[in-house]
């Protein structure tokens, strides 16, 4: 059976029951697998069904509440540059790369006997929520800001989710469920607040490694919210190394955020393992409207140790590259992909992205939610 | 290589350039391919890419212009009936069954030499064409409705097609595009009017067999506007029956309209063959917002020869019925969706369907871009 270790102090906790954040020191708990050579094998993916449970060993052993999550599609981008690809998370259930935490996260919380789910989200996550949630015959507890884009509120409420509007930001959600969680009997489904979003979510590196042949490319693009993507890639390739999958070497990782709210990218610039909150965060891009992240510390060490960097983009930059993206690509990019095109511009003007870099650019949802921006 | 025949007066056309429909009757070409036993291998498959483009024998031969589209989920969906399942369309890229004929169309269209593509579209359609347009490198021109979802047209303007909006319906838009694709060079793509969109939408056909290990379901609800995907599916069994994949036996094919638009229904109660132009056409599926199809005869001729049958549901009833989907299921379905829902509750009392029928549910498209129907 895993156990669950604190990312911080490395206490650890069993993981047969309900866990939240570490009591000590409120920082997230990673589920720690016993894996190595042979613990699952490359071949065995052949017959896998394309969706993030292929990895199924690496994943939490429960009945899967599954949409058909994952396995992407990896485009080769030659339009935008002649090595770069973007991953198009898109097209997942839910139309964005919530649903890979969320199905973990839901399947794991059902197993373990929650019934009422809560979550503060800036836009995707809630409507993911809701949908698993729906699938798992579970109750769906879903804050959003009052201005979050109205495709993620409508979802959220057509699969049946108690939805209410907060006049602040995701924070100030989670402030909310805080408050209600214990009177109502919630579990908090907050990402990195408890264990499993992130083993959903570390999939994508998986799927980065099987889709360019088990060599992982150059440099990764991310727009950076809450960052569980980046922890769970982190996580992902490790377990791949001890797995014999991958050898010891890793893509440069670079988080992108936005002008208006930057916490990683401010905390990087200083020096700092930990990250400030950021005032009066706003942005177009509502995944990125995150002010402070529980995992800081954690995306802070894996970009520094990966020799890659963090950066800034405007609002404007990035919804004129996400319709670039679409232009050029097909692919409906939300206003956070577009910022990884936009910082991989800025990238390539400095010199900093070399011309034959493998780069993948990550687009973490369809920009079908984003009307409101990209119709601006 | 393939040959193209009139599906009504059995005339044949060389498939080495662009055709639209038969000169003689102006009914669809239909694709003749030389399929036999060991044309294309079940065993193959496993090999092969989680996209339509695994049943590349059996499509045409040219370069993909692919965004991943096809090979979407089944789900089982027992809390709506015990043998019943939804085929989840929603996930596609550009988030509905119309990636698949795009993508087959906008690749022959490419490989046979046009350079700029005009669609009608009552949604959904317009926006594939689109991002396939996009990703190929070509000029679309998209005419749509002005009532057409939001979220369609602004999908369409930010792929850079050129996007026209008609007072009027489809036929109006496709009236349009009649009056100008000849001075202006165009290609047009409308449904079954060029031979390929078929070919995309027969692949829905092959994947309900190899996901059901090759046994057909006993029903299959279609929602029915063009009526493209009934067309492709009659000609996927046929072709798996001739490859020796699967027996004679067929589905009961049955097609569902909204009652403001049912002109199928119509032509099925009256016995005849043909289909009359719906007068006043109105629903909020804007997909089954069709008031003509030129492959009436051959959905008519299909339905009946499954002893399929074809019914109407209000806008209330499929609305009501997406919710339900969206909250017993974790499907965001498409008010199309719901309408084959709807009109399988109703052939259950009617005790047309029967207790242990596997039936077989076709959610065409995702909720998410139907914000204005399933927010009122």
């Amino acid at each position: 059976m895993a156990v669950l270790t604190c990312t911080l102090c490395g206490n650890q906790y069993p993981s047969d029951r309900l866990q939240t954040v570490c009591p000590e020191d409120g920082r997230p708990l990673r589920v720690d697998l016993d894996l190595g050579p042979g613990s699952m094998l490359k071949e065995a993916l052949r017959d896998r069904e394309p969706t993030m449970w292929r990895y199924r060993e690496a994943l939490p052993s429960c009945d899967p509440i599954s949409l058909g999550e994952g396995f992407t599609p990896l485009h080769h981008a030659p339009r935008l540059g002649s090595r770069w690809y973007v991953k198009d998370e898109g097209v997942n259930p839910t139309a964005s790369f919530k649903a890979r935490g969320m199905s973990a996260a839901v399947s794991m919380a059902k197993h373990l006997g929650a019934t009422k789910l809560a979550v503060p989200s800036a836009g995707n996550a809630g409507g993911a929520l809701a949908a698993y949630a729906a699938k798992a015959g579970l109750e769906a507890h879903v804050f959003m800001p009052a201005d979050t884009p109205r495709a993620c509120i409508v979802e959220a409420m057509t699969h049946g989710a108690d939805v209410r509007l907060i006049d602040g930001l995701i924070n100030d959600c989670a402030a909310e469920i805080g408050k209600l969680k214990d009177a109502e009997g919630w579990f908090d489904m907050s990402t990195l607040k408890e264990p499993y979003r992130a083993e959903g979510k570390k999939t994508m590196g998986y799927e980065l490694a099987e889709q360019m042949d088990w060599r992982l490319p150059d440099v990764v693009i991310y727009p950076t919210g809450g960052g569980t993507g980046l922890v769970g890639m982190e996580k992902a390739f490790d377990e791949m190394e001890r797995m014999d999958w991958i050898g010891p070497e890793r893509p440069r990782m670079v988080a992108v955020q936005a002008v208006g709210c930057a916490p990683i990218v401010t905390a990087f610039e200083k020096g700092e393992r930990f990250a400030d909150l950021f005032p009066n965060a706003h942005t177009a891009a509502s995944g990125l409207r995150v002010p402070r992240a529980v995992g800081d510390f954690i995306m802070l060490d894996f970009i520094r140790a990966t020799h890659g960097t963090a950066l800034t983009v405007t609002d404007e930059e990035m919804i004129a590259a996400a319709r670039e993206i679409a232009r050029t690509t097909g692919i409906f990019a939300a206003p956070e992909g577009g910022a990884t095109l936009a910082a991989a511009r800025r990238l390539q003007s400095q010199g900093w992205l070399k011309e034959d870099d493998v780069v993948v650019l990550f687009n973490t949802g369809s920009g079908v939610k984003y009307l409101e921006a990209l119709s601006a």
